[in-house]
């Protein structure tokens, strides 16, 4: 008897979806269409050199950490680097604390598994990070939208909906340069937000791998830093970031820091996912980073990224239509389009897959619907002469739509 | 408020329990104590200049390969080869039924996601390998438990059960020197198995992680292979199998080749877990492949790990007192212990550990409870000499129990 796949799968399963933006996206990645539409660090920027020197290195003199089973909390003397390095923003966190993921994508599955069960209610931006309700959809919880604007999350519309007695698993946002949008949440905000989290025992997800690409100004205090400052320990934020967008993403090394009571548990679910993060990966990365790998390397990416940024602000400013509207990030990796409400990006995407040029519709980033006059661009793999040109098709392609 | 942590849990992470042994054997990784308990490869024998090479020609020649984000599908040129590796063993796939994970373990969570519900049925061996039933006791499942004995799984328990009109979810089972006995699914036995799958629509979930690990005597056909040959292709079997035992588990490198109705259903919620397996360590190991590194290493690591087993099994028929069994594994790393019904074999740890030996009380690997009187111990990363002084000591230390 054959078998029905279909037929068989877990209720989870069948809130996996694929995304028919993904599958578009994915026939078009030809070199003559001029793409924002991925997630990208520049290519071009790897710090291959260091990494080669650093795998070797390991390789010759730890071969056994690079190569052997290793904890389940991650490699040691990585996890005591991340640490110091969380110290040294305002993040005193005990090195037990740490947890290395396989990127910040399992923190989240692992999140999702250690909180959520079926219509259970998280809160999340609108819009939000796609790979979180990606990460949590097959547990099932609702989710709850806060707007977001210039300043980041609207925390009163989040005391309103606590003040109703709802009780959230948690909250999740990117704190700052956010994906989809660019925007950071202001330090008043942050304030207000962490004495929430105290007063109503809410537990927040910080995810920040854009922090430190930050292209002009003061980086803000992590909400980890502010909940650290008040309680003496990290109590209500549970933090997550990343080598992806700071080295490079196929290390696939994110970490995760948790308030002391969790770290064990985190820890006992990650053996069930992938007993640890790759030994080879996290021990080159630890060997790069103790030669000082990111005090070189990021200040470099800030400075390309910049001029990225600030050639895609530029091309916007000369080629939009009137009655666009977008963020103006002071970092990260992508600034957000609003449309006249009666555009709809995805049928935009489809003219502007004529002209060569693609981007992310902004409807996929919305949890439960809506958005489908945004869309999303991404600055940092594109050149900058490219940026112009693709912003030109762009524009053109909105100009025969409006 | 602080947060109890505890109370906001899932319904799934309360089912993640801590392993009281893991714990305990944790803190006897001193040098002094042999362990017969882990289940890792001899460090000794890493491939360590081929890796080493390897990963230098890819951060040097394809250094986006290695450092980008990859397809979460996995590396293209290591699914191809793969999938031919698999066409040499008998079992041809496409390329795209070949699905790269972040070992083997990783493979299992999937197919707990994918398959999984709360009181869903889910057949395995007893005794069975401890990572599926942790990867899977989150998703709350129902195990039924079948026998096996030194022929593989008990087949004739299986028809029994199934005509019962069960209907389980999928039949898990290590099909070639299991884990934790070395035990391997007898011929006549393979076909039956294949016979129930395809009358009950049957998913069979085969992992083979140690089938190159043979130590005489031919590889039996695995059930994929069998499964291939009656249906032209992939249709009840799931295959797994992992590079973790055959080059370096720190790679975090294992595969899935899945029935085509399954594979696209994977991929969508392997990007919910991790996007994909890291791309250093995919390229690394395919460039070493490419390189011949299997068709050099693996026979090494055979004429090393057969004089362990062998050492092993002449330890056991000089120390071990009168009412002990134990297998005869023709291949793999473990071999598994019987004791007289009266002895606990975790009371027996305690006495071992004064000793300085250690190794797996067998409870662990039954999925219902039971199993008290065995216990595993692990050949492959203990060197010859060490292995004889430790049986003699485990030895001992039944002696002053019995």
């Amino acid at each position: 008897m054959d078998i029905s796949w279909n037929e068989r799968l877990s209720d989870g399963a069948h809130r996996i979806t694929s995304s028919a933006i993904r599958d578009l996206l994915k026939l078009t990645e030809q070199p003559a269409v001029i793409s924002f539409a991925g997630g990208l660090p520049a290519p071009e920027c790897f710090p291959t050199a260091e990494l080669t020197a650093a795998a070797e290195r390991v390789l010759t003199v730890h071969p056994m950490a690079a190569l052997q089973y290793g904890p389940t909390e991650g490699y040691a003397p990585l996890r005591s680097f991340l640490a110091a390095r969380m110290a040294a923003l305002n993040m005193p966190v005990l090195t037990e604390q740490v947890l290395i993921t396989s990127g910040s994508q399992q923190a989240l599955d692992l999140l999702g598994k250690l909180f959520l069960d079926t219509s259970a209610l998280v809160v999340v931006e609108e819009p939000t990070y796609l790979g979180a309700l990606q990460a949590w959809r097959p547990y099932g919880p609702r989710f709850v939208t806060l707007p977001l604007d210039d300043e980041g999350l609207d925390v009163i519309a989040l005391a309103r909906l606590l003040a109703t007695g709802a009780q959230p698993r948690f909250l999740y946002l990117v704190s700052c340069f956010q994906n989809p949008t660019g925007v950071t949440l202001s330090p008043a905000r942050r304030h207000a937000l962490i004495e929430l989290a105290a007063r109503y025992a809410l537990p927040i997800v910080e995810d920040d791998p854009y922090g430190d690409l930050s292209y002009g100004g003061e980086r803000p205090e992590p909400l980890a830093a502010l909940d650290i400052a008040l309680h003496g320990e990290l109590r209500h934020v549970i933090y997550l970031s990343s080598f992806s967008k700071i080295v490079a993403p196929g290390l696939r090394i994110g970490w995760v820091a948790a308030p002391a009571g969790l770290s064990r548990k985190l820890a006992h679910a990650k053996q069930g996912l992938d007993l640890h993060t790759g030994s080879l990966a996290q021990a080159t990365a630890c060997e790069a980073c103790h030669a000082g790998l990111l005090n070189e390397h990021v200040p470099r990416i800030r400075a390309t990224y910049r001029t990225r940024r600030d050639t895609l602000l530029a091309a916007l400013e000369h080629q939009m239509p009137p009655g666009v509207r977008w963020t103006h990030p002071a970092g990260g990796m992508f600034i957000w389009l609003t449309l006249p409400e009666q555009v709809d990006a995805t049928e935009l995407l489809y003219t502007a897959l004529e002209q060569q040029v693609a981007f992310v519709p902004g409807a996929t980033f919305h949890a439960n619907g809506g958005g489908t006059a945004t869309l999303r661009l991404n600055f940092s793999s594109t050149a900058p002469e490219r940026i112009t040109e693709g912003v030109r098709r762009l524009g053109q392609a909105m100009r025969s739509r409006l």
